[in-house]
């Protein structure tokens, strides 16, 4: 069995995207879009990486990683990206809250045996 | 139908203690506990909110909100809370990281009539 794991602890300072949000119903080609934002966001300047969870309700919280705030931002200005950000807010989400933040102390643990 | 809804924008500056994990199997007493853990925190001084997701996999994410770092080191300093760690990296949790950020920009939108 492959568990989903937490991304690793970054080495502080780096910024986080948190991106909380309740869907509406139905896919509306959400599955697609969000598969190729995935893919496009971790090619970006600075990324560092993601977690991603949403529940059978269609709650969820996305937090991506990224070396600093310039590279957020950059991603934010995307034209691929701020196009997707009309579709969620036509389409997409019902509600969306999303905070932008520094990391300053990360720290974590792993069972042994339980990565690879 | 009652939609869970993220927690609404804070004003910043304020803290985030971003929580991802991914749980073992079975109880264990975790849902009796965390449930007294979320209201024990929500009576901590400088408590915001909370958005906490978790899937059927065992992988969750919890997004505590404070009004400061000052905060969040008293609710970790927390006598009860201490007991929960302790417990949590003995039964509960596979891997965990946790992240402790400053919020510099948050913003968000609901659809009209979504709220209350």
């Amino acid at each position: 069995m492959t568990l989903p794991l937490p991304a690793a602890p970054f080495k502080p300072p780096y910024a986080a995207c948190i991106f909380v949000y309740t869907r509406t119903t139905g896919d509306n080609g959400y599955a697609e879009r969000a598969g190729e934002m995935a893919k496009l966001a971790a090619n970006q300047p600075g990324f560092l990486g993601v977690d991603s969870v949403i529940d059978a309700d269609g709650y969820g919280i996305l937090v991506s990683y990224w070396r600093d705030e310039q590279s957020i931002t950059a991603w934010r200005e995307h034209a691929a990206h701020a196009a997707a950000r009309v579709a969620g807010r036509d389409r997409w989400y019902e509600a969306v809250t999303v905070h932008v933040a520094t990391v300053e102390r990360a720290y974590g643990f792993t069972r042994p045996g339980t990565r690879g």
